[in-house]
């Protein structure tokens, strides 16, 4: 199923942030502030091997995104969802899709040796969408 | 215990939001993207009576926030912690403080009649603060 069009256009026509709630080991909550993909049908985040929120995204795989349009603050999405895919497949390349987008540099600069990237898929299950 | 320096410059030195995550009923996450306020010990946030996040502050106390700064994305707070008091005294009035920080008005201009609003208090268990 095509990835809600509102959503779409907040990832692909800024350079939208998004926030990425994880859960613990002990049920509790955690956000992390990431770049964010789509692939048409997911939002795709990508991350690195060792990472808590690689780990908590494999545990339970319930998330909830909000993704703010950097161009404006009261343009937003507040998705609720799941991982259903992950995959090391063309994950380092698309690090440096990325850093095209939010930083406009054809290679990631950050990547650190022995790093292994991950892609992760989230399925919307919900998504609440705010425009003022 | 005064309140984390990085993270009280970074919610008085600027208009950042923060992206704060609760946990719905089943303990699967939700994320908000709030405007956020400090009493110099804990963060602040301003809802309402009748929202799923303010329930989700009552039931499980446990929260998350990401605090960006507005004006450099790269400059973060990413905290855990709990909600540790909540009031409605004032809380009327905070909305209006709020709006003065970041809509530069005088008066809240959202209020609907029978809104009751809630001040919720979250004390951090953990900062992890990045700075690019």
């Amino acid at each position: 199923m095509a990835l809600d069009e509102f959503v779409e256009n907040l990832i692909t026509g800024s350079k939208s942030f998004a926030s990425v709630a994880t859960l613990m080991k002990d049920g509790s909550p955690q956000v992390s502030v990431m770049w964010v993909d789509s692939d048409g049908e997911n939002i795709l985040v990508n991350t690195a091997e060792g990472r808590v929120k690689t780990d908590n995204f494999r545990k339970d795989k319930r998330v909830a995104l909000a993704i703010v349009d950097s161009e404006n603050p009261y343009r937003q999405a507040m998705i609720r969802g799941k991982v259903v895919e992950e995959t090391h497949d063309g994950a380092k390349e698309h690090t440096d899709k990325l850093a095209k987008k939010y930083l406009g540099l054809d290679e990631y600069p950050y990547h650190q040796p022995g790093d292994v990237r991950v892609i992760f898929k989230i399925k919307p299950d919900s998504v609440y969408k705010i425009e003022v």
